[in-house]
């Protein structure tokens, strides 16, 4: 470890709350140096849908690694990519009866965030765009404009602009209020505010403490975008590929968008992929527009149309659905046994939250512990005995659940009954 | 091709330079479906300066994906990671007498820079960045603010700001004269200009047209970061990793620049990493203040060690020259031959320079053919040759040659006749 | 007139909708050149609250001229800035126990609002500021970014940058929720907003359409600046010196602004004149940081102390009140009248706000007829029976009444009822 | 003087450089409340061109508000505007075979400044603007990001955007080059920058230090508007209205700007008034896109028709240029006796020039006496001496004279021998 202290950074996060040299992984499981096993609740940051170093998907990488196939190929044509591609588009897309046409964009979030952005932005010849409280879209100067915490936002070092911040559902008891407040301005010459190019929005915000939108909600919010000519794009990027217990977290509600951005489990493997989906009508680039060294990745796509095979049919997703439920009843205990309890450590400031809540679907979920430093304590307490989890939202106040969705029902309960009594611990 | 005109975005564009599907390939060498070999002068935009598929990455890699080592980590501590900075610091870093730390940003170009444009604007407490003239940084809006190409610029959707745009080395006849201008400007209080928190520069500007600066040149620009407490920041994406027959591109020129961008061929095999060298006193960051997903990719750690192994003595770096030397002396001859045979088509508009020109350092040379149409079709007669290159600077007037420095003499010998053939072809 | 449009700008608007040439003008009446007499509840948009011409005005200023005194004297001491100073300690100031300093800047409204961003921002070190639905500041760069009005709001022709919109009171039925939002968005550190360096707020929005902000209102704001070490700037540009039936507007709300922008009628005659009221612990200008040629207008103090004079006592002021009641009385039988009368025209989209309603306090008034043709209908008619009158507010649903303070009563109520009979005409 | 102390803000200036209260005024003379007489070479900023108080114009002040004619009229039309511009017309432009529209803006130099950007900013679809190394159009934020100094641009509070600075003529010894430069990075699309919407320049830079721009120059810069469809604005508010012994500052220099401001002198009489000359096929606003409260100052158009009167022969404008010269060779011989004295004192660091040089034209004079200091204690030697003069330009490094130009001979030679004396005190 000193070795990091040297060499890394002050920049380095996570391996201070984690504070071991990992060396092997599979499925939920990963191993320090030392040989100790910790079950894994954080997935990478939602990367690993399909579990560490996933079988399937090894075997798929290695014979294509073996076989000498390109595995580096800027936006060239490929035989992996054509794969990947007819995959998404008969295993994704068309059951769906959705028509959206594919761009690889520079293989991280914040990327396809910025591609989406531009786009929006040149279709629309309109500059601001709507993003909302707690959201969270990146690190990149567009991207970062649209996320809302202010640690990383105070570290542009220059003005974020062009960025319309409007509440969340939910946030400080807000409904549809704010949307309409916006037609309301929107539709008044003298309001000082124009309609957007974009509404940029998660239906569940994960980094931002899982806070979801309903089907309600986000109706309304694709009316608006309608009534005013903007698009809808949907930043589905640590909630899509599975997560919700549908492929894309907004399926089931109605929703219709324009751009839909893809990042994190997309490449399967954690091999790095991002993916912007694009309504043929809105196909507005010019070649060459937006670029990107890294935006071909073979072997992302080699692991990615080994990880589309889970949605040939719906068992795994039903797999999903039943494993959230488990981890569900778990939390809605631990709600029942210790909402009380918190009256004795800092009140939550959770904006219009009450100091003791949970809140998912399928198999990401978050529990508001009132504050942060409980929640830090909550994810130390866990470490030492052996379960990766990590807090979000505002302070860190949300402890946020997101095992490998390929998680097994007894490694699941293991690193509840963990949790448990860490809470156990610590709120006695 | 059908599947990717149909369902890929019009934002594709080097498929449509080389429309055919690759499937596999080996060191410089590239092969379609249907079984056509090519030879590569392009190297995956500067990426694959150790090949493609390099048998000793190859093996590294299978062996880590077959034993389950970790691949996805975000920023935690792993061993492969731990090798990785290890050897960075043992082969790089001292021998060169070179004291840096290392961090790991998103794996693209774009983002190392702007985690390096965050930092200089921290450390300074200034906005203001100095950009140069047909400088290339990435396709984010902080980094787009920094690039010249005005395609590029225009699809940002929002005016690009914070950068001040000054002549490189040779543009416009221009020498040191345009830096000697900034320290008039900054010392005058009322010229309106104050002095950056940065001065980002490409010692060679490949995408910008290969245009190289030279010691002097550099050495002024770095007096002038020094006097106004400014950073000096290069970007060595492109040119980095021993594509110039040094392993920084600035070594030898008397440099101490104070962050250092890494990227394209820092992974190794075309796995996607990025990296910033931050000398120890400017490492100013919060834990967290700048973060991504996929910022810890083992995978080109892995591959990334293997590279790095080639520069444990001078052999590989003296080979880089030395084939260097043997693309030069074909350029050379070109420019001898065809000089005068350019008075017949368009007259190079390529700012203060003479149509027919070569300029390069080891393996990396541009070669002006005075116009993009030009450039155009020599590219279209290689690639029907069966060779790979691609041009670059304003109006695309620039041929690039930078093939991967493990080609062997015969197929660079080869590319070079090609290349010969092509302009006899289109030239006479 | 044809001189005008040959040799004036198109730009030109009020010549539009009021077609004569002016020549003479005495207190409430307005003659043109073919010696028509006309009402005038305009005001010169609400500077000519002691009238044209005043006689004690007219006769210091002439007195002054005759003298030689010195008119034209940039920012340097002269007797007659002294003596206005003084008087408006001793009169203004020392009575309502307010403790200012006084700068006189460029002798505009917009130049006074941008000296108090600046001054703002400066104490604060922040950037953003708030400004409200509808509210009117001014047209140069700074002031322009405050305010509402799109048709003013496209003609910058750069973006407007570091304002944040909120709801005034009554916008959309909005009454301190937005205030308690961004309550809500301060304290929050993942909202993505960080209190503003100010709020700057007309307490009656008289371009905006005479929109009047209630004393709870006005607490609730006051608070939240307080609570988070912002700045209440109160634009008194048009509804200070009188207009309301205070000398400032805010008066009797106990509100305590730190910085108070005044033009318009505080140089008495129609004599250009701005001045900011700053807080003596915020006078943290260095000298001569915001300067202007205009800055120190010896007939605009000579006048603008006669002005002064009007309240001395409580006298004038209570006639302002008594008229106020006039006209409000005339207004509320109009809509008594004819609220039912409006179906047959098209809808009133003021936002929030029912199609006939009025609305005013001392003697600014304002009458919400729904739509802006049938406003400017009422105009023409108005003015074709002699009677200046302007409509304001989004689309110009609005008819403002402002005539000067000093009307003579039956001048008052000829005019109340011209425009009582353009009414019946009209909407009938 | 304890009054201004305790009431008038921290910003006050001139008032520190010249503490004295000053109550009349006549031609170039200025008497403070005891009695003293004071030379004006300062002219209220060159505000002044005839004149403190000036008789003719007073006559006329006093008979058009002895008439009760109208004072203050927005932008209707009034007698007192009709002929104002008639003359304006016949006087200025015919004889001139100008063809330009009127608009008369708030009544600053900065108000018109920004309109001037705004519509260059409209017509082009432009955002950038050139402006000019210490060139000064400003406080308010549009001009102020065109204006030079520091002082000025710190106090903005918010980044100044929009604008490339670019060296201004003698500039570090700069001629054409950086002209020449701007062409080439307008051509290139790799530069990195687009034309502008305008270039704003002023002939001579009267605040930035009295820089004379030559023919040629302003030529070339002419020719560079006209290759890249820019505008071409000329801010002629200090030194127009026969400052250079010619009516217009760019007369007989074969140039023909698409915009001219003007204000300052203007006015006549130090009534404010501010004015842009638009090309008629440029005038592409929209009725009441610019506005603003005092836009039509009627006093200052009848001051103003007096001023124009002389100008209808040449008669006027030979005194100046004959005033001018002895100006110039009272400044020559100082800069013959002096040059060499200055060793002893700080070295000049006015870029490019050398220690001690006097330039102008007309009545307006310059002389660079090497640093801020000395300039400030001759400001003050002449002060006690009872002569008004102020120092400009970088540091406040250059004496700038710019008296009346209706100053009578004797009272020049008065002045400029009290100049001499406190040269001869401070440099011997």
């Amino acid at each position: 470890m000193e070795l990091f202290e040297r060499l890394e950074s002050n920049v380095r996060a996570y391996s201070r709350v984690f504070p071991v040299i990992f060396d092997k992984a599979k499925n939920a499981h990963q191993f320090d140096e030392a040989g100790n096993c910790y079950i894994d609740f954080f997935a990478g940051a939602g990367v690993l849908n399909f579990g560490h170093n996933n079988e399937q998907m090894k075997r798929a990488l290695i014979d294509y690694l073996s076989e000498d196939r390109v595995t580096h190929s800027l936006d060239m044509c490929t035989t992996a990519k054509k794969i990947f591609m007819e995959s998404f588009e008969s295993i994704i897309l068309k059951p769906r009866k959705m028509d959206y046409k594919m761009q690889f964009t520079g293989p991280t979030g914040t990327n396809v965030i910025e591609a989406a952005l531009k786009l929006a932005r040149k279709i629309t010849g309109r500059r601001q765009v709507v993003a909302f409280t707690d959201g969270f879209h990146g690190m990149t100067l567009g991207s970062l404009a649209c996320t809302g915490n202010q640690l990383f936002r105070n570290a542009a070092g220059v003005p974020l602009e062009h960025v319309t911040r409007v509440a969340f559902e939910g946030y400080a008891n807000n409904g549809t209020e704010s949307l309409d407040q916006l037609r309301t301005l929107y539709d008044d010459p003298s309001s000082g505010m124009t309609p957007p190019a974009a509404f940029l929005v998660e239906t569940i915000q994960a980094e931002g403490g899982v806070n979801l939108a309903s089907k309600e909600w986000l109706q309304a919010l694709q009316s608006l975008t309608r009534e005013f000519g903007s698009l809808l794009v949907i930043d589905d990027i640590q909630v899509g590929c599975g997560r919700t217990g549908r492929y894309f977290s907004f399926e089931g509600l109605d929703l219709d968008p324009d751009l839909i951005c893809m990042a994190k489990g997309i490449g399967g493997y954690g091999t790095p992929m991002a993916m912007m989906l694009i309504k043929p009508e809105h196909d507005a680039w010019n070649p060459g527009e937006h670029t990107g060294t890294f935006r071909g990745q073979n072997l992302s796509f080699v692991a990615g149309t080994e990880a589309l095979r889970y949605f040939e049919n719906d068992k795994f997703l039903n797999e999903v659905t039943r494993k959230g439920k488990i981890i569900e009843d778990s939390l809605a205990k631990i709600v029942k046994n210790y909402s009380g309890s918190f009256c004795t450590v800092d009140k939550c400031k959770c904006p219009g939250k009450p100091p003791m809540k949970h809140r998912g679907r399928g198999m990401i979920h978050g529990l508001c512990v009132g504050n942060g430093k409980l929640a830090a304590a909550i994810v130390k307490t866990c470490f030492e005995n052996k379960l990766i989890v990590a807090s979000c939202g505002p302070e860190g106040r949300i402890l946020k659940l997101i095992p490998p969705l390929t998680i097994e029902d007894k490694v699941l309960e293991e690193g509840l009954r963990i949790f448990v009594s860490a809470l156990d611990e610590l709120c006695k």
